[in-house]
């Protein structure tokens, strides 16, 4: 046993939890001082600053106004879609749950007899027909937090992007704040409710198990499994939405019509900005809620099978859930930075200042990663391995969450250097833009495929160190290690779409050029943090998929998953092209509602008399219905991919083939994923560089409207279905396929492999 | 022992090899019955039928003599770049040669006493030094022969482009044959030199070995790694260059100064030429030469330290070389299809013709195995099996080649139906070119990831039914089944290029409208064709790299390679990152080069006078010398990457992580190569069916030079590094690593992992 008491541990998870959430709604009532009304006598406290707009002979009353009609048509706009996603969704959760009862039950034949327990011999567990029930159950409450994470997430943003603009009046700093701190509410309310959530289950499910905590923590993977399910269709569906509205409105805008981004003259503007909060934020934030979910699931259901389990030390095992407890408050001081503690006071403080969120939460999260280990643990201890098990320190689980931490810094750090236009190879991408379109992509896809390098060998080296000190334990806490700051993450990642979204605003209100300006700052810079989080929710996908794999390995009875027997191997290669054929579906899906988009815009400017002149409003709601019918409809054939591949594997050539699939579709996808959003985020930003012109260089390739800044609107029109659509949906294909084995895997150990038992 | 003697296979195997020589010299001598010169009396015998040429003014001696004059540029430009490229190759077969010899010569001290052998219990085999000594002599042997392959497929190619050219003045039926032939030329010779090269190797080595047929064997691999080595830097140089030429001529040509491809004002329009002649020939020659290598040497090598080679069973030992024997003359058969039994009328029969080849040699062939496999095998025998033995039947042997063969066809099949413009995926691709070239990018990568769907399964059951059935000498001999139709794949796949040039003659020439289209419409079957050679060589990679995997599994005693340790892992995932890094590589070398002859174009266009007008001839010489630098200067980081990997691999980490990177890059690899290849055919084409017109369709995207069109060449233009430098590369990348690890392995076994020792 650890120094650390249950009762403190009880008491710690739900206050860190509660403080977390407390945090979040702190810091919504601040972002929400901001009024967005047309009411003159508040003027937000900060009249006497608006002098400038004044002088540009704009009405502030009528922009507030306006800012607040758009924020509500995309509020309105993004809350229809996320229903009707969520009302398909509800049908699916009904469906798959009752194939998740239908099959864990039929292991022992409905039976309900107790078991004896499969590694804690000699006692009695719960039968298998409860644990099918809780699965469900678990399902059920890990899909619905899902939803609501994604449903919140984008409330706050569509609440916080007109604010923002509004801020930005007042100079870039406030504007960053308001962002900033929308981010933050997002990111705490997200990391708080996914531990409380868990943490309530497990004790509700403990009422029922009560000492089978073998049973117990098997059923509680059903959690991070109806997270992922939720998330996969939240990121396909959503990023389906918002690129099919974004390469419709860009080609027809921005190439045909010459008018710029986010003009209210396009017809699908409206539909462009529903689509950044229910694409880039709900689906991010169901995303990394799944891969939390899930690592906190993998972490605990092996620590149940190990010596922790066995003994019923309630403290180590709580271990998971303890860390993330230690993240929240981390996180809380760490966003302070950037909120109240330093004062952004010009455009080129943004990016460093994002950064430093990055490596001061590392930095202080591994002082409380050290001081959890050696409170909670007990100094040595024994964990499962495959069968065998392997004597543990607690200073070794120390290194393994402080690696996977660390090596989510690396994969930042690495991301923002291959995406931020401050650095050479974006510099690069643009300048190439000279000769063409043509080059611009060949040298676009170059970058990609290079920025993979340096994370994978992050990854690598935090599995081999972590998987050396605890095997698969040390996996999922690595990968719990890289999501313990998720808060800070969150924030920083949503901070990217509000910023987008602040810019289309001020756009379509008819802001002056100077608010323009400052909210192109603040999107650079997010475009670069986008990249950074979905870095994250891969390098973090890899981890949390191989420490699943490693537990369904090990719930599945596999001694050996060797690549040298055929059964293996063909799962393998089977598994390494899926991200490839997931790819190609969410592409053509994106490209062909684009096609659609750009005949309802071009029909619209020709058929709509005054519209380019902008004395006619156009038809909003058409785009929106594309993109909305578009994106259920596509979002359909790739989740039936990733949720059928498991039980087709498992069912017809069994656990064997099933992990080969798994470990296939991991190393093949990680470096599509990277490579699609690198090469995505580069190209926006090489755009975003020849517009903004800083330098002697970028204004020799600019300006707007030059050859060489139509070929970058070119690449980063490829980039968007890349970068927002089929990379980020690969981690989640990844972690799901092994979340979904983990949870068949009983069934799959019983009474899969059909076909090879028939030849 | 199976019915046939051994003094029948004595006999089979030189006697198949100079049928098929012969039968080259023959197809040779036909074509060079086209007279290229301004002879008028010879006229090439058919004066009669050129009538339509004259009507057109055009002087057809003028015209021979100017396709005489640009063949021999294009000769003494290839030629000059392949002795400048091979002077490289020379210093490093020397420098790589003695690593060979230092690293197996020091496995056992450098030792000259025998050692008991291996697997042949018992007995004694000769010491490690000569194996180390008869490697390396094999390996110069492989690197020799590997590099004659590519340069006389060059000779060829330049000599036969100008005869298709004046050929096709007589209709597009007699153009046919010419390029036919010759690719059948290099077919022939390629396939029947390989062999022969192979037998006499063996039995020269068996002077010394005697009945230590372990060593033997055990050193003929280094024949493979010889091949190998020397196609990747033909591919990859090549591939630089011809890409750099092409690229760069298209962006100033036809993009900036609207004039037609391969137009004689171009100054790039020589290297364009020369590099499809030293890239697709020289290349793809060396390429196929080394899968055709490596899978003999792998089949050759598990079957020595199998029943065959224990018992000294001489014919069934030979049975790799007895299939490729049979396919010599089941190709020769195919091939009179082709040039005698059936003429080709009309342009829309080239492309059946070509299909037909395949499926003709694939029957033939599968009658051809049953035939070997039940006279030259015993009815059982056993096979060695990762330290056990397995025991099989002849027609268990015949399942493992026919299913090869046929997965080849398949994969042939898949591939013409995604990159030929008779079918729908490259018709969406190009209506997507409507909306510009952005959806035109997006369309095309789309259809690349869906084209990797059939062949990965076709790979698989391949995999999965010869694993079963005959473990890796199953897999090798399923490869060589691929293979054995080398001299017909060869054949349909240098007649691409050889019409490539043909059409690029005409045009230098300035040849009638009429001539270029119908060079046009043998290149557009070509670069299908391409796209099949391509397929096939990737496949037979696969299985290639599979079965050498095997045979260095076997040979560094390993076991198992459980994907469950992390040794195994981080090799799994780094390796699957290597063919990212290689394509970053070789892709930035493309794009780099090209932005360099984009720059000497546009300053030959701006600076002689009256060269626009043709009034001026351009500098050539100037852009072959960019080309040739570029590609040697830029050849080396990628061959360096995969040249050392498996040394540091091997000797830091370890057989383990080893083998682990070679099966996370096989998986990966196939992936990125098979999409590269399909995307870039896919682009191709989609812009010549643009061009062509042959439709209602085609025509309401057209005509040259129309904005789909334009947006179509993008996409061509940026196909260009991915289907003919990254993507066929990549191939020899996943080969390569597996054949020299092969060789390396007494030395990983004995002296490798130091990195984990000193840990």
């Amino acid at each position: 046993m650890g120094a650390m008491g249950e009762a403190f541990t009880q008491l710690l998870i739900p206050v860190a939890a509660l403080v977390g959430i407390g945090f979040a709604l702190l810091q919504w009532l601040l972002v929400s001082k901001v009024k967005v009304s047309a009411d003159s006598d508040l003027n937000n406290g900060y009249s006497d600053r608006l002098i400038e707009e004044e002088e540009e002979g704009i009405d502030h009353e009528d922009v507030a106004a306006k800012c607040a009609e758009i924020q509500n048509a995309i509020s309105v706009g993004a809350t229809s879609f996320l229903f009707t996603e969520y009302r398909y969704l509800t049908i699916f959760m009904g469906v798959f749950g009752a194939i998740i009862f239908l099959f864990l039950g039929s292991v022992k034949g409905f039976s309900t007899k107790s078991e004896p327990c499969t590694y804690n011999t000699g006692s009695l567990c719960k039968p298998a027909l409860a644990n099918a029930l809780f699965s469900t159950i678990a399902f059920l409450l890990g899909a619905t937090t899902s939803v609501l994470s994604g449903f919140l997430g984008m409330k706050i943003a569509t609440y916080a992007n007109a604010r923002t603009t509004l801020e930005a009046r007042k100079g870039v700093g406030k504007a960053f704040i308001v962002a900033f701190r929308s981010g933050a509410v997002m990111g705490f309310l997200l990391a708080a409710s996914g531990l409380l959530v868990l943490y309530v289950s497990i004790h509700l499910f403990s009422l029922y198990y009560g000492d089978d905590w073998e049973g117990l923590y098997e059923s509680i993977t059903g959690y991070g499994l109806g997270g992922s399910s939720m998330a996969l269709f939240g990121r396909v569906g959503g990023g389906i939405y918002t690129k099919a509205a974004d390469v419709g409105a860009d080609l027809v805008g921005k190439v045909e019509r010459n008018i710029p981004e986010d003009d209210p003259r396009n017809p699908a503007v409206i539909a462009d900005n529903v689509g950044d909060n229910v694409g880039d934020i709900a689906g991010m934030g169901s995303d990394l809620f799944g891969s939390y979910a899930e690592s906190s699931c993998a972490a605990l259901f092996v620590a149940s099978i190990s010596s922790f389990g066995i003994s019923h030390d309630y403290t180590a095992m709580s271990y998971p859930l303890i860390i993330s407890s230690v993240g929240i408050v981390v996180c809380l001081g760490t966003t302070l930075f950037a909120t109240d503690f330093v004062e952004i006071k010009n455009v080129s403080e943004i990016e460093p200042s994002l950064k430093r969120q990055l490596v001061i939460s590392t930095v202080l999260m591994t002082a409380g990663i050290a001081i959890v280990s050696f409170f909670a643990l007990p100094s040595e201890f024994t964990l499962f391995n495959f069968g065998s098990t392997k004597t543990v320190k607690n200073w070794h689980l120390f290194f393994c969450v402080s690696i996977g931490l660390w090596a989510g810094l690396v994969i930042g750090y690495t991301t923002e250097y291959y995406t931020s236009n401050a650095y050479s190879p974006v510099q690069d991408v643009a300048d190439s833009c000279r000769t063409g379109a043509a080059t611009n992509v060949i040298f676009g896809l170059a970058l990609g495929y290079k920025s993979v390098i340096i994370p994978i060998f992050a990854i690598a080296i935090a599995i081999y160190v972590s998987f050396s000190m605890a095997a698969m334990y040390g996996i999922a806490v690595a990968a719990l290690g890289m999501l313990s700051t998720i808060a800070t993450g969150l924030a920083i990642d949503a901070y990217g779409p509000i910023s987008d979204n602040a810019g289309g605003i001020a756009e379509m209100a008819g802001m002056s050029h100077k608010i323009r300006q400052r909210t192109d700052a603040l999107d650079a810079a997010g475009n670069t943090t986008a990249a950074i989080g979905k870095g994250f929710a891969i390098g973090s996908a890899a981890l949390v998929s191989l420490a699943l794999f490693g537990a369904f390995v090990s719930r599945a009875g596999i001694e050996t998953v060797d690549v040298l027997t055929p059964k293996v191997f063909i799962g393998l290669i089977v598994g390494a092209m899926l991200p490839y054929w997931f790819s190609a579906m969410t592409m053509k899906s994106v490209g062909s509602a684009a096609l659609k988009m750009v005949e309802e815009v071009r029909r619209q400017f020709n058929t709509i008399p005054g519209l380019m002149e902008g004395r006619a409003k156009p038809d909003y709601a058409t785009c929106v219905k594309i993109s909305t019918d578009a994106s259920l409809r596509e979002m359909i054939p790739p989740g039936a991919l990733v949720m059928l591949t498991p039980l087709i594997a498992g069912t017809l050539f069994g656990v064997e083939t099933l992990a080969g699939v798994l470990a296939g579709s991991l190393v093949s996808g990680v470096q599509v994923a990277i490579s699609a959003s690198n090469t995505g985020g580069a190209w926006d930003n090489a755009k975003k560089y020849i517009e903004a012109g800083a330098s002697e260089h970028a204004r020799s390739l600019g300006p707007k409207g030059s050859d060489p800044h139509k070929a970058a609107v070119i690449g980063d029109t490829i980039g968007d279905p890349l970068k927002d659509t089929s990379g980020p949906s690969l981690n989640i294909l990844i972690k799901l396929m092994a979340v979904e084995s983990l949870v068949f895997a009983p069934f799959f150990a019983t009474h899969g492999g059909l076909l090879f038992k028939l030849l």
